[in-house]
């Protein structure tokens, strides 16, 4: 027994701090309530016994069509005054034919309900009809009970059906005129504010995987709720995932928006709730862009914390100007301004062109070189694998000792006629010893690095399945080298894929701003007045 | 009239090619029509007025109650039966109190109905409470309708709840009856072919995604319902898209499914069909990477023709093994057998490696070389990118004239004592004039890719947005150097991305595997007896 009052103790706390997280939700509960109370009080009050003992239909109106928001509790009711009706009317004709039947009238009257329950149920599941549902079940309903009720009492039919009809518009007008007159709810207002909501969901989303991925930011062990997609916590994963799941949530109140009269900012007839779903699909398309970010920093193969470190700014550029579009967009739909100027883009596109030059410049860090010349002059790789190995016996963060460096440039075939010049053009590349410039820096870097990811390739996380099922890799045992060189050009190329990742986000954004451009259209949102307040 | 006429005839095809085209759905309504008929018969049969002034509640069961799969009803019902079990107590209670109360009856059951209102819907409107929400919505309607009617009626309150109670039990008895004795639906069944199902679905997809890469398949203008993330009839689209839309339906099957008892060949007291969930979840997380695939097909930026031919083998060898072992797998859980070996990712690996390998070779093809050694010596690139031009303006498949070739090799800042070799090395890279071998043909063909990305960055899709909103970028005129130097190395570097997607897929079909194991062993999936057969 103490047992059992523990648990409605618990219960009753997890009740209440479940309504001060959403107040809305005890002031549903309080409404319901009182359309409750307000029928009963209504059956109590007039004493007719015919009102009374249909009253069923009312209570069970109250109950069925009081939906949270009001588009849902009109569409119920919709609903389910019109297959009350239609059925109504079917069931009398039909109750009347059988009447003139004679003995056969049984026989008449189960196959018309066996036809008729046949073709409704058909055309219930049909999927186009998923917003009629709940008036095909009504009118179903409504249909057998008032042939059955007509054939067992003979005339009653008329005033069971007039009654009952009577008093289904009565809980129907007391439940919406409960649901419209107390703090209303509307499914418009609520889908709104999800579109608008997980704009900064998501861009909170791509900061993080931004910064964590330049933070080198790694999963001792991937949570296995990510891998089967489930909800989870993780702040980087929750962001995307609810612009994603949204999808659901956005389609059921569109449904329901579809059906509210013009209200509060929402002023036009036929308001474009439709451009509201298509921004949320925009949306989740640049969220399977930052999924696909995220899927980077859950990937085993990780690129070596030195390369990240060089396109450090201009990663971390893109990635805030990307997040500050993202906000101000959400910012603009939440407030139903337009946007100021059509080039909210073009810091964010300055930064992927930045990001991209880098790239350009510093592609050598994307690759493995060491095997290049492989097939061409297998004793120069040989040479220079050693001095990999050599490079990374020494402190990395100390300079290099002065050296010759011969540096890299792919120099495509050529014409006879250039022929003799390739040797001199070659020597000109040589950087002069002694010379400490930045791009000796570089060089010393990219050294480095190749040292680093060798030692990465050996020390790749043991628990993952990549490894495990990979025939010639055993956990303890040194890689062949072969194979770590195959690792350390894989890992390289991580951090290329984040790189043309994260542009190929940006270029979603252009999308994204087509989509919430064309809602300002339709929806008629208003010119920004004052000096754009950039969250 | 005619136009009406020829509307219902338009629908009624439409329902004749929808029955056809999933013949369950017929037999649903054909089933819940015999149901109908069942109760109509049954209430003209008893002719007690008693049970026919109640039969309403045998008619209004059944409809509600009788869903698509034996498990949705068995819910239903059960919810419908508790539901009203304890509202029936409990409103017997509150009106016997209130019988006791003199003149303050209303009153009393005023607030007793606004307090079970409040608490029943908020409890309703809790997300763990959503199995039970029709239990609730019952409970609440029941409990009205008896303190209402047995105010009023005084004795008959016993006599209505009995009476009511049981043809409820005679409604659910007959859905139920009918339901499983007729072509019976499983939603554990369901489930289990819509997880199975997925697996082709998204091979398919997978297949067609290195397909279209690898013959350079492209958009003329994206669908914009592939960038709001609506259906489309696009293959390559569609497939994976099922994949993650399936995740509403699976819960849904899977709510249902526990409700089931143990049948066919789910023979097992609580059968997991959660682990089914978990496959396809962890069937959605290899999904997003073919997503991520797929986007960089859509993707604006695009590598070069020739490019991808270099890697055509090995990518296409990873996808088809991908492939297999998707379809084995859905073959695997689709017929529940074990998988015959551990070693069925050996194959797929095996080739992901080689692809590692190939682009460790020729990573070269991946990056834009022109500028690395712009800092240092600026004269050299232009002499190259000089060169890039010539190469364009020659036939591309003509052997080019022999010439003397300088190799490119990444030689990392060496020792003192090594710095003396360094020329003599960079000597022994050039490869001698009028030598034709393998290696000669490949440099030709990075030649004459510089020279092509220069073209296709010339030639980037106008009508996309990217370009649209580069600020210094417009379509009809030719693009500066530097920029079109940057798109090179972006649509190089794309390759190396769907490339290394490619493997980050192949990666996460070790935990699609773990999954299915985990299922097999929780399911008790049989042995495989005949020669695994490799769909």
């Amino acid at each position: 027994l103490r047992r059992a009052a523990g648990a409605v103790c618990a219960a009753g706390r997890e009740l209440w701090t479940f309504s001060r997280n959403d107040p809305r939700k005890p002031v549903y509960a309080a409404k319901v309530a009182t359309a409750l109370a307000l029928i009963t009080l209504l059956v109590f009050l007039r004493e007719p016994s015919d009102i009374v003992s249909h009253s069923v239909w009312a209570i069970l109106t109250v109950v069925v069509v009081f939906e949270f928001s009001i588009g849902a509790t009109l569409s119920k009711g919709l609903n389910r005054g019109l297959g009350t009706l239609t059925a109504g009317g079917l069931a009398l004709a039909v109750a009347e034919s059988a009447r003139h039947m004679g003995d056969q009238d049984i026989v008449f009257l189960i196959i018309t309900t066996f036809a008729v329950g046949f073709a409704t149920t058909l055309i219930k599941v049909h999927p186009q009809m998923k917003l009629y549902e709940y008036g095909l079940r009504v009118f179903l309903l409504t249909f057998c009970y008032v042939t059955v009720s007509g054939y067992n009492t003979g005339e009653f039919v008329g005033g069971t059906a007039v009654s009952r009809f009577l008093l289904i518009v009565i809980g129907g007008a007391v439940s919406l005129a409960v649901n419209i007159g107390i703090y209303p709810i509307w499914a418009g207002e609520d889908l709104h504010h999800l579109v608008a909501r997980n704009f900064a969901r998501v861009a909170e989303s791509l900061e993080g995987c931004v910064d964590g991925y330049l933070t080198c930011m790694e999963y001792q062990r991937v949570p296995s709720k990510i891998l089967t997609y489930q909800a989870s916590d993780d702040p980087l994963y929750s962001g995307y995932r609810a612009a994603v799941e949204a999808q659901t949530q956005e389609e059921t109140l569109l449904g329901f928006a579809i059906w509210e009269p013009p209200h509060g900012p929402y002023k036009m007839m036929k308001y474009p709730w439709q451009s509201y779903t298509k921004v949320g699909g925009a949306l989740r398309h640049c969220s399977f862009a930052v999924m696909a970010l995220h899927g980077c920093i859950l990937s085993e193969i990780q690129s070596a914390p030195e390369n990240r470190q060089v396109f450090s700014a201009e990663l971390h550029r893109v990635g805030d100007e990307a997040a500050k579009v993202l906000r101000e967009l959400g910012h603009r739909v939440k407030t139903m301004t337009r946007l100021s100027s059509p080039n909210i883009l073009s810091e964010v596109l300055h930064a992927a062109e930045e990001l991209q030059k880098k790239i350009d410049q510093r592609s050598y860090l994307l690759v493995n070189t060491d095997r290049w010349g492989e097939d061409t002059a297998a004793s120069t790789t040989t040479c220079s694998r050693h001095e990999a190995g050599a490079g990374a016996s020494r402190d990395n963060e100390a300079p290099p000792p002065p050296s010759e460096h011969a540096v890299i440039i792919n120099i495509p075939p050529m014409h006879d006629s250039e022929s003799n010049t390739s040797l001199a053009r070659i020597a000109s590349v040589n950087v002069p010893p002694l010379h400490k410039s930045e791009s000796l820096a570089r060089f010393d870097s990219a050294a480095s690095w190749a040292a680093m990811s060798l030692a990465d390739g050996l020390a790749l996380k043991p628990q993952g399945s990549w490894h495990h099922r990979m025939p010639p890799f055993h956990p303890g045992q040194p890689l062949e080298a072969a194979e770590s060189r195959t690792y350390e050009s894989a890992s390289a190329l991580s951090l290329g894929t984040f790189a043309s990742l994260l542009i190929e986000f940006v270029a979603r954004l252009g999308n994204l701003v087509n989509a919430v451009e064309e809602l300002s259209d339709k929806a008629g949102f208003k010119d920004p007045v004052e000096q754009p307040s950039v969250l």
